[in-house]
């Protein structure tokens, strides 16, 4: 350490060196981190102290406190979500969910569901270039992995594109809604994915389950038909201690995306 | 709101309310929210209260504190970052930079540059394929728009491949690092971006002037020629604040990435 860095607080330093400790490995994922008391002796320091040294770990989401067992080094074992081949058409085109490749072989189900008529936020039918007060078919779920919530996912179609289809169902069948579209003569050819960061609301931490100091990942994908008429967008909020998105392309892309307003 | 949510403390109702005037638009981007003794007298509270509930909107980062002047909403106002559109080699092809086309008319430029011989990190080495102990050109390079740094980004490149070029220069000419690597005969052809959120380090908030309440961004770009052979990693850090990322894409992409080592 500089000589300059001297001036840090003692939880500072002690904070700097357990996130040095982790960041060498001498830490892994999993593991528990030196205690209060530990930290007490090591560094001859005031309870207080080692807690805000331990405060500024969790708040970093470096660690997590885990009730009366201490607090240990968050394990980052993230689903990856290929942004690009997931969606690949010879994938929904032959009856698997667009969901099947986002875990590598590990088990994502969908544990809530609700489906129901409304109207779509501003947001939402500026992008859908919907009518004043067209109605939309919205999809609410709600993903577990190991019990553990990890996405909510809320997918707006136009009301009269899919009005008595499987779409308006729980169960829309093989493909899901993607094959379904096709069936109805809106077969999603492009999409367009925007993803932002922030911090979760209390509803968001509490529908996922999410430990303090994690950030959500947002993620507003716009399904278009060839012709380029947006026919499905999703709202997607993840637990970004869970996740890794990946994205796979060319550096001279075939086709360019259709030219759509900008919901932001 | 539900009787049942008549549990919540106080200053969680207040944060709720507020939160709901934000959100339908009455209060808007930059707006100044209502001050302690405003909220103390609407709300019948004591001070302390109402600092919580304002504190509840900043560690979510939707509000942000001005010094001496109150709290406001954040105003995001992001940069439109095209992942896909960007990298299309007919924009590095001719000149350009790569980056010119993230911010959409906003001036995004390289305030700190370096450029060193160093070791990768493991990691990196992983992705490159780098015989043990092999050296990478790495050039750190942080970005500023409107002089808000807004992004950190580390460039790795092998040694061998890159030495004497104009890549182990600060500048590295029209078209920068990805023309220079066509010239040598490493055209990068292939692109994948894994995108990751969490809060930042310390020394990130520094390095990105971050506001509390704001995670990170990372993206970590590799790039490979058409033969699959990876010949850049840049680990990117991004301010979530000042960034939304866009991948535009097809259903039926005709090419797929090459098969690579994963690197997280």
């Amino acid at each position: 350490m500089a000589a300059t860095d001297d001036r840090r607080p003692k939880y500072q330093r002690i904070a700097d060196s357990l996130r040095e400790a982790i960041q060498s490995g001498e830490y892994g994922p999993g593991d528990r981190l030196p205690g209060e008391n530990d930290l007490m002796t090591t560094h001859g320091v005031a309870r207080m102290t080692a807690r805000q040294a331990l405060g500024v770990l969790r708040d970093e989401g470096i660690a997590e406190a885990r009730k009366g067992a201490g607090v240990y080094v968050r394990a980052f074992r993230p689903i990856r979500r290929h942004g690009i081949q997931r969606l690949a058409r010879d994938q929904w085109g032959n009856g698997r969910s667009i969901w099947s490749a986002d875990i590598e072989s590990r088990a994502l189900e969908v544990d809530r569901i609700t489906v129901s008529e409304e109207t779509a936020p501003d947001r939402v039918s500026a992008v859908l270039n919907l009518a004043d007060g067209e109605v939309t078919c919205v999809r609410r779920r709600r993903f577990v992995l190991d019990g553990k919530p990890v996405l909510l996912a809320t997918s707006y179609l136009p009301m009269p594109l899919v009005a008595g289809s499987a779409i308006t169902q729980e169960e829309t069948g093989p493909g899901g809604t993607y094959a379904r579209l096709a069936e109805l003569g809106y077969e999603p050819a492009h999409f367009r994915e925007e993803v932002r960061s922030r911090m979760p609301s209390k509803d968001e931490m509490t529908q996922l389950s999410m430990a303090t100091g994690t950030p959500v990942i947002l993620i507003c994908r716009t399904a278009f038909t060839d012709r380029g008429r947006p026919v499905e967008v999703n709202e997607m909020t993840l637990d970004a201690a869970s996740y890794v998105l990946e994205y796979d392309f060319d550096a001279n892309p075939k086709t360019m995306p259709p030219n759509v307003p900008d919901p932001s």
